[in-house]
Formats: C-alpha cells, sequence, structure tokens
C-alpha cells in the first residue's frame, strides 16, 4: 500500500514539475527559474500543508530524493531537446494523477491530526492547488484564479467529500483515499474533455 | 468580554469577506476565485500572525466556523443579486473595524507571548494588513503598496502603540484593548474623510 | 567569531534594506511602502528559513533591533535627501556580502539542525535569495526570476558547495563557513563585472 502510494505520489512530482517548467520555459527563464518554478509547483501545495499543520520536518526535507530529483529534471529539460519538446496538453493526466494524490493524502493526514471534515478537505484542496497558483502566479499575466477554466478546485473538493463518505460507510482508509483519488482523475479529465466550468467568461466590464 | 471580542471578530471576518469577494467580482472571477480571495483577504492575517509566532493550531483551524461562514457567504455573493449589489464603499466601516479588531488582537497575542512592544505592533500591523496586501497583490493590476492611498498601516501601528501606553498608566488590559480598536476606527475614518495621506501621489518619473 | 558574523549580518540586512528602499522609491512609494519592502528584502529569506525549519522565535524577533534599525533606514531614507541619492549600483557591494552571509549561515543552521548537505545548500540559497525575490515580486513589471540576469543564485549553492568540501577536508567550520562567504561575494562581483550569465535572452517567442 505505502509503496503504490508513494509511486503515485512520485508522479504527481513529476508530472507538477513539467507543468512548472514548461510554464517557465514559455516565459524563457533561464536554468535556475526552471528549477525554481518546478521546485515551486511540485513542492509548493505540501509545504504549504506542513506548515499549516506544524507538520515538521516539512515532506521534502524528509524525502529528499524529491528536490534531487527535480533538479535532475530541471537540467535535463533544459538542456536535452527532446524534453523540451513537451508541451502542457501532454502532462494533462500526469497532472490529474498529481491533483488527485496529492489532495487526498493532504486531506488524510489533516484527518489523522485530528481535524475535522471540513477543516480537512480545505487543507487538501491547498496541498493539491496551491503549488499550481503559485505556478500560475509567477509565470501568468494571467493569474490562474482570474480565469474561469474547467473545474478545478471544485473536483479536489468533492472528491474529499467522497471519500469521507466512502470511509463513514465501509470503515476502509485504503479503499477511501483510493475512492478519492480516482474519483478526481476521473471528473479532472471529464471536466478538461468536455468542457465543464462553473461560469463562463464575459468581456470585463469596464 | 470574550464574547464581544469574538462579535467584533466576527464582523471583521465578514467585512474583510465581503471586501475580499468585491474584489474578485471586479475581476470576473467564479464562485471558487470568489471564495479563495474572501477566504484569504479574512484569515490571510491571522495565518501569517500564527505561523510567524508558531501559535498552532491556526486560528480558523481551531475556529472552524470562520472559514464554512465564508464559504456560505461566497456562495450567497455568487448567486444572490442583492448581495452582489455591495460596493466599496459600502464596507468602510466594518473594514475599518475588522483592521482595529485583527490589530489590537495580533498585538496583544504577541504581548501574551512574551514579546516586546515593537515586535507587537509590527505583528499587529501584520495582522491587520495582510490579508488586504494579499487581496490587492491577486486581484489589482497596482498592488495596494504601490498606491499613497488614505492612510492605513500607520493608522494600526499609532493604534498599537495608544493602546500600550493606557495600559502602563492604568494596568488594565481590556481598557488598553478598548481604546486601541477604538481609535484605529476613528482614525481610519477619519483619513477616508479628510483623505489623510503620507504623500500625493506624482505622475511617476519615466 | 560571533561579532565578525553579527556585524557582517547587520552589513547584510543594511544592503538588502536599502536594495529595498532603492526599488520602493523607483515604484514611488509613500514611506510605509518603502519600510515594508525594506523589511520584507532585508528579513524576508530568514523569515523563510526559520518557517521552513521550524526555528522559533524567529530571526528578527529574536533580534529586535534589526527591524527598528530598518524602520529607523526607512524614516531617514524617506526624509533625508543624501541618503535618497543612493543608486542601487552603489550597493552592489554590501548586496553581494549579504548574499554572502544570508546564505551561508542559512546552510550553517540547517546542518546544525541535522538536515544534509543538499538540503542544507537549498536552504541556504532560499536564505540568500528570498527576500529579493519578493522584493521583485512586489516591485517590478518583470519578476527576477524572469530576467536571465547574471549567475545570482547559482553562485550561492556554488558557495555552499566550496564551504562543504572546506569542512569535510580540514574539519574547521568557521574556515569552511568564512570560505564560502568569500567565495559568493568574489564569485558574484566577477559575474557582475564580466556579466556572467546562464543564459542569453532572446526575443520572447510570440
Amino acid at each position: 500500500m505505502f509503496e503504490v502510494i508513494y509511486l503515485l505520489e512520485m508522479i504527481g512530482v513529476i508530472a507538477f514539475a513539467f507543468s512548472g517548467m514548461i510554464a517557465a520555459r514559455a516565459k524563457n527563464m533561464d536554468p535556475v527559474g526552471i528549477y525554481t518554478i518546478a521546485f515551486i509547483t511540485a513542492l509548493g501545495g505540501g509545504t504549504l500543508r506542513d506548515l499549516i499543520m506544524d507538520n515538521h520536518p516539512l515532506y521534502w526535507i524528509r524525502h529528499e530524493e524529491q528536490p534531487i530529483l527535480i533538479l535532475a529534471l530541471a537540467v535535463a529539460y533544459s538542456y536535452l531537446r527532446p524534453l523540451s519538446r513537451l508541451r502542457e496538453s501532454n502532462i494533462i493526466v500526469p497532472d490529474a494523477i498529481g491533483l488527485g494524490i496529492f489532495t487526498m493524502l493532504g486531506a488524510q493526514l489533516a484527518l489523522e491530526l485530528g481535524h475535522s471534515f471540513f477543516i480537512a478537505s480545505l487543507l487538501g484542496v491547498m496541498t493539491g492547488t496551491f503549488g499550481g497558483l503559485l505556478r500560475d502566479t509567477l509565470c501568468n499575466e494571467v493569474p490562474f484564479i482570474f480565469r474561469k477554466d474547467q473545474v478545478y478546485a471544485s473536483v479536489a473538493f468533492a472528491g474529499c467529500w467522497l471519500s469521507f463518505l466512502v470511509d463513514y460507510l465501509f470503515h476502509q482508509t485504503e479503499i477511501a483515499l483510493a475512492a478519492g483519488v480516482v474519483a478526481i482523475v476521473v471528473l479532472r479529465l471529464l471536466a478538461v474533455r468536455f468542457d465543464i466550468r462553473l461560469q463562463r467568461d464575459q468581456p470585463e466590464p469596464r
């Protein structure tokens, strides 16, 4: 079980790192900028989660193979041509997996520390989305939360509550976690596929 | 006493949440964006304060009714027409109350934890203003601290020192706190009414 | 030894405070904005370091003479004409000293708390560069990490590893620290003098 979680987590870290590097490359950053954005995108959510819950040492300090892996990816991405051809569209699936895993692990940790379902769902969503928020704030003219993109945070929120419901009904933490992750991944991919949004963009009133 | 503080604190949270939602609406954000900005504006100052002073669990984790209330406000604001007609000018008074309450509670907590007057006044000002700083950084083209608005942080700073002086003279913590809050609210409203600034905006040199 | 470190640290704080005030002045901020940016630039790196490593009370809370000194500098800079004539070019040397000192003290603290060399080098670089990153994010249209400036973070990273090597070879912590600081200062000044970059700016593809 732990190995499966760790493997999925690694997929999430790698996917988020790539989404950061692609955004940094689009802004024409140098290799240090690319590593910075990759690091922040992949590990920012977990850092916020651990700081808010006073969970020390931080996740990436306990698992230093993750910042090292991101450094290796950033060097490879900066200097190897094939990797640098990756586009945002290539990482939609791993990004959705990352969102699902990070969200559910954040929520799960909050529950273990004795917090309520509502607080756990908030912390889950923060864990899953904060890295991307920082990436977009640092890399885009139009920050992420300004855009009416396909549902993202809402999907993470819904997945948390589905997972809590499954846990309440069947008292099986592993199955509940898995259900949450699967729900988030599936809902996110459906949202991208069918362009599901909470609200449409309108021309800004002036 | 505690009930009065809690009531005033609630007024501050609600006022700051509305100021966040109004700013988010002006940027045409969807309901998730509106909740995000409302949450950050209302709870950002207290989060910074608690992280800096290592005061765990964080304020809004201990009082989860506050993020729940903000969620309800964000849903109502997104879908109920009358609420969405609120303008910045409707919340000047509650915003001033929020500034006064948050600043003095932040300073008070710092004193209780044994910090000096100067550190307490800094932490008070941070608690009172950080939420608004984040709101403006995320929502405005021109962040808050770039503008030469009517005095805001300075008023909070002055209120802290007035309160410390009252406490030193009369040894009545409650009265000192109240004096600080009243001073900040009154000075802030006077500053808005009479357009008091530290410096005037000049055309930026190019 | 401690006095020498403290003296150098003060030089770093003052240099970073001035770099913040010069940037804030260029944006035509009022005295509160100037103090805010000076504070964030000079103390932001240490704050991030202490939060990440759960090292409480924070550096500037233990050394409150530092925020007080920055306040005095901000008042002087706002109202005394000669100080306000300082330009970015006047602080290249003290800024390099600040980078060297802050980086090595951050790395050193991480090692003392039992972290690995890699984590220590990351935390060192974060301590040395985070204040400037915040300054540029808040003050510039083009954030720092977007620009392909002369090597800055890379120099801090290299200095950390040189220092670890010296410590490993000679088992003299003080000498290793000094070697790291000197290396960072010298490399940084050489990078500015000879315009050394990781990559050149190209016109952004559209």
